[in-house]
């Protein structure tokens, strides 16, 4: 990036699906954007962890499937070339309301006159069993922790370890393509929708899971990060090995809020309390919205998130114009010009 | 109706887009709804007033008619079979929190546990111009509000009245197969977009819209409702004939509350403020969402109701099951039963 500093209106740190409608509120209201998010491309945890899994609640849009909700927030911001930097992560934000300098990990800095932070679960990433020479297996593929495409797991002898919801769903997605598939959890119990267990009860009567509980996993065998089994112990320390090439733990998402907790913003427990009226946090000018936000009634859905961009953006107009009464319309009043 | 009341957990009155998402919200949450509207078809002022107006701003959805809107609504809740009263106008609310009675103009009672208000406009009609025998040229659509169908007004000759986006933009969008349009108005200048206002100049230069101002309608001629011409009258009482088979007049929307008012819950200007938190009114066990609620922030976006519904509903469920913690999942957790 060039020395000289990147200018906009607003900077929307995230690019998932609430920092991806939050930027076509703002060319709604004619301000200037700029997205910034640390990932190689926009859709955060829509793309990264879940791009085949069906949403069923966004208004409108019954079971759209993540990646197709990202390409269709894609779709509607098209007309406005919103600049993107991907790969940047904010370090650093500095300044006041009407007049912030943001920092990013690459050196690029970006002046703006409000900030909305999009950012999800901040820094997120699986929690990792603590597993001897684990990184070797992920650096080759044997171990990972997110299903992106499921045709990749196909004549796989597979572990699956966890007793949730992600544990449950992926095995019972798995099982049909996989040459074998374990299902390792501690407890005999799983957490899981009623109808999700009673077809993972199916499964296992038909021989296409094998339930492996109350195990825990104990180590990794394999050659230069090639997985050739996993050996698991149960609570009276007997062990067992599984013969496998894959395995997938799933033990949830470690969050993180990062560097955001360095700048000056009220924070409590991972999420940002922000005004309900309009998402401002307890830093005049910087707004919050999404997964990281909170206030009384919120409930982290996507659908919600987007009331939220527009009531932030709709908050940051008179900060970029101070002296331009926002004279609103409805959408269906003016309409998006076709080649803007 | 049957004379035994009707029971459900959840009654929705207003069957717009936030109430049938609302719908979708209860659906989700396992709780039992009927939606109840005075109109006889769902879709609110979407399907009545302007099915074939594009909405840019649904989020994921760029650029959908407001009828097609309605009908990925109808789809998303179609796996539930909501019941609905259409053609019913609720006129009494009777009751507490937990134990409701509402009560019909057709006579059908509903015993519910909890009421959303999703009213929109209330009971919304066209402000109508103070033309004598007005009433006969409005019985053979001679006179007309709404622009339902564009392909209805080809080859007619219309008068357009009115100073505002809607006369405008109805003016530009009849003008290519109107076999002559007038746009009457009391002003010579009109509000609207820029770009409107530019294709308004382009359209009378080129013949296509004969402009009229400024003159206000004076009388209507014809017979057996047949209009045959529009009396116009300038500020000095000259008054001049338009040859017409159709006026459309553009005065705004004249909302009222209606029996609301009656219900025993605060009321502002044709509004209800509600809790910010989860759309509360006033009157405990009652909520309000959409466009008929207030609280700061409010946007009255289409796609702010959503967030209502969901919000509102989620604090319903304490109502209906008292008894049971609602471990909430996200939708991509659990899902929509496929034949639920």
């Amino acid at each position: 990036m060039a020395d000289t500093p990147v200018e906009t209106d607003v900077v929307i740190i995230g690019a998932g699906p609430a920092g991806l409608f939050a930027a076509f509120q703002c060319a709604m209201l004619r301000l200037n954007c700029l997205l910034i998010d640390v990932l190689p491309e926009v859709g955060g945890q829509c793309i990264a962890l879940y791009p085949e899994k069906p949403i069923y609640d966004i208004p409108a849009c019954p079971a759209i499937e993540a990646s197709q909700l990202i390409a269709q927030l894609e779709k509607q911001i098209a007309p406005f070339n919103i600049p993107r930097l991907l790969k940047h992560r904010v370090d650093d934000v500095s300044g006041n309301r009407g007049d912030f300098s943001v920092k990013t990990d690459k050196g690029t800095t970006v002046k703006a006159k409000a900030i909305i932070i999009a950012a999800g679960a901040g820094a997120f990433g699986p929690n990792r069993p603590p597993l001897e020479g684990l990184e070797h297996f992920e650096e080759t593929g044997s171990v990972q922790y997110y299903v992106r495409r499921k045709a990749d797991f196909a004549n796989r002898n597979i572990v699956i370890a966890g007793g949730g919801d992600s544990a449950l769903d992926w095995a019972l997605a798995l099982k049909d393509n996989a040459k074998k598939l374990y299902l390792v959890h501690r407890r005999d119990r799983f957490r899981g929708a009623p109808e999700s267990l009673r077809l993972l009860d199916d499964a296992v009567a038909a021989g296409q899971i094998e339930k492996i509980t109350p195990y825990q996993l104990h180590a990794l065998h394999g050659e230069n990060g090639k997985l050739s089994a996993v050996e698991v112990i149960d609570l009276d320390g007997t062990t067992r090995k599984l013969e496998a090439d894959t395995l997938l733990p799933f033990f949830g998402l470690a969050t993180d809020l990062g560097p955001i907790a360095t700048w000056d913003i009220q924070t409590a427990r991972s999420v940002i309390p922000v005004r309900p009226s309009d998402c401002e946090t307890s830093r005049a000018g910087i707004f919050a919205i999404g997964d990281i936000a909170s206030y009384p009634g919120k409930l982290k859905l996507i659908l919600q998130s987007f009331s939220e961009a527009a009531m932030a953006t709709h908050a940051i107009h008179p900060i970029v114009h101070p002296d331009q009464a926002l004279h609103f319309e409805h959408s269906t009043t003016r309409g998006v010009p076709a080649t803007a």
